[in-house]
């Protein structure tokens, strides 16, 4: 707009410099496996000579590798965050869609990093995507109305957590299969089915989850699996008590 | 009982101090965090000098460690066999009794393992982790009847085995609470949760949790399962059709 010098030459302050870097690795890290990536390329991508590279980051790779790990956790923090109303169920679908999102968009770079193995990963950035499974977590706990949870409930959050990584890798390796809207329902049935199954054997997890079904409603996510799951009492029947199953709706 | 020298200075045989020095290793690192476990450490509980470890094992503390790593794999193999006879989830509790005993015993080695980070951590001793995970898969898959699994019941077992990993870390975290009996609990029912859920949108798995299901009895952790779940069918109701949940009887 001001007409000025080509903009390939134009000199940055020290600050769009170094903002400018950061963007490139992130950009880098986030769609490659870190061994793929050299300072070479990051130089490469910003439009500036290695030395130049060395010169804002001289920990040259590990240091900007960090630094672009830094960034996706801060991004995906954001993917965790959602209003507290609706069915719980309906606002963990929504939170579901943003982080397959991410998943989907850096493919290579989340496999490389759940992976481990790299020699880019060390102490500090499994810190960093420990910190992203605490948040993962406590968002999960808010929104269940437990945000100090006793043993077994964080146990629960956890395990389903796990469980989410373990999922999305597979779906990697699987060609992305099956689709996002089915395996997003899939995850949310497996932390409904564990708040249910929690809820039998530890009565904190059962008044948490007896408030959270009070919010869902026919057309959520927990109302159709409610309904999905209706036949299957009848395969259980000789399960349970002589009334043949009668006695389940009397409590 | 022959009577000749003093066993600690008796000359063994090459397979014989092999075997000995192995078997020192594998009870050292079985217990202890790689990193708080030496060369000489072994030695002295094998109660012969260092050069002697290394002319047996000229890799040192990587290739004993990666020789007791082999070990602990084919120990917990052995955990998850159980005849194919009874309630599957009766079998179940028996193979994860057997490997949270083995979790128990072998606590610190087991966190530094799947934690990672280690120096004695690589790609070999990760594929021998895989494998386990991948055995225990197998025997869950076989007890299912499904030893040649469609992708979403391949991922339904894989997304358990996960679990399990994070539970048992968690519960050694926790100083080991809650008690062995109640966390084995816990996981035959995440996993008879997973099944029924699963079943709702999977044909496969469908078929495959109706035999299961049809092989349990009202004693057996699923029969006591559906017993505690019966009254949150209470909590429910709002979400199934106009007779209050009366169909789910009539499927």
């Amino acid at each position: 707009m001001n007409g000025s010098a080509a903009p390939a030459y134009r000199r940055l302050s020290v600050e769009q410099r170094r903002t400018q870097l950061l963007a490139a690795a992130v950009d880098l890290f986030g769609h490659h496996r870190p061994e793929d990536v050299s300072v070479d390329d990051v130089a490469a991508a910003a439009g500036v000579s290695r030395p130049l590279v060395y010169r804002y980051f001289p920990g040259g790779k590990q240091q900007l590798y960090e630094a672009a790990m830094h960034n996706a956790a801060d991004e995906l923090r954001k993917c965790f965050v959602e209003p507290s109303q609706g069915a719980p169920t309906q606002r963990l679908a929504h939170a579901l869609d943003r982080y397959l999102a991410f998943v989907d968009e850096h493919d290579a770079a989340y496999s490389a990093l759940l992976r481990g193995g790299s020699v880019a990963e060390t102490s500090r950035t499994g810190a960093i995507v420990d910190g992203v499974r605490r948040s993962a977590a406590e968002q999960v706990l808010l929104h269940l109305g437990a945000p100090d949870p006793g043993p077994r409930l964080a146990m629960m959050v956890r395990s389903w957590i796990a469980s989410v990584e373990a999922v999305s890798l597979t779906w990697l390796d699987e060609g992305k299969q099956p689709p996002l809207p089915e395996l997003r329902g899939w995850l949310v049935d497996h932390l409904t089915g564990l708040l249910v199954i929690t809820a039998t054997t530890d009565p904190e997890t059962a008044g948490i989850a007896a408030a959270a079904l009070a919010l869902e409603t026919p057309d959520s996510p927990a109302g159709e699996l409610a309904r999905r799951l209706a036949p299957i009492v009848e395969a259980v029947a000789h399960l349970l008590p002589d009334d043949g199953g009668r006695g389940m709706l009397g409590g």
